[in-house]
């Protein structure tokens, strides 16, 4: 047990095994590419490059960058899996379903508003007819 | 004119001009990155390089790569103005509208069903009640 957890932490991160370079205790890569995500890493590696990754976790806070990295893992998984438009693709998909919805919407709203005309008129012209 | 116009197309593309090389008729960046746009292919230098966008126009059918080259761009200058999110920062934002909306469809449809509910008791009230 104390084998195995000594053999993890003195594991490289998935950036540096990918890489084949030492892992120190200062390695900018290790706390968001443990060396059981080795797919994360060789992701936007091959998306971003391994420097330009580098360059953006110097350029951001400490406590931003895991988010910074779980963006460019989404950005790198997109454009694999779509090369032409990435996560391009994911935005103008939901801004088509912006529009549609907002559509939808007007046209509801503008249905909701005719009832209750209606709803109205049919109430006046009842009691106004019984009284008339 | 003449001469403008001969300047214009022996002018290296944005990105031959920008990695200090000969470009040439079979450059594979010159048709996405006019020299008139510097900042387009600088952008995506930054954030994916060079060798990087060759890459995947060399992965893309040729029809598909403006598109290609667009979606890069965009993601590079989002990365650019926000380090941290990126253009997932747009799809965050758009996918808490998506939920926003659909919420509110849901409300206005049963606003609506009530109102048609109501419309119809009322109706089948008041000549019930006139007819009884």
């Amino acid at each position: 047990m104390s084998s195995s957890y000594s053999n993890y932490t003195n594991s490289p991160c998935a950036a540096c095994k990918f890489l084949r370079r030492r892992c120190t205790s200062d390695c900018v890569f290790a706390p968001y590419f443990p060396p059981e995500e080795p797919t994360k890493f060789a992701n936007v590696h091959r998306i971003f490059g391994a420097s330009n990754v580098s360059k953006i976790l110097h350029e951001v806070a400490p406590h931003q960058r895991e988010d910074a990295v779980n963006s460019l893992a989404y950005e790198a998984e997109a454009r694999l899996k779509d090369p032409v438009y990435g996560c391009v693709g994911a935005i103008s998909v939901l801004q088509r379903q912006v529009l549609k919805l907002q559509r939808e919407l007007e046209e509801t709203n503008a249905d909701l508003m005719r009832y209750a005309s209606c709803l109205g008129g049919e109430t006046t012209s009842a009691y106004g007819g019984r009284r008339g």
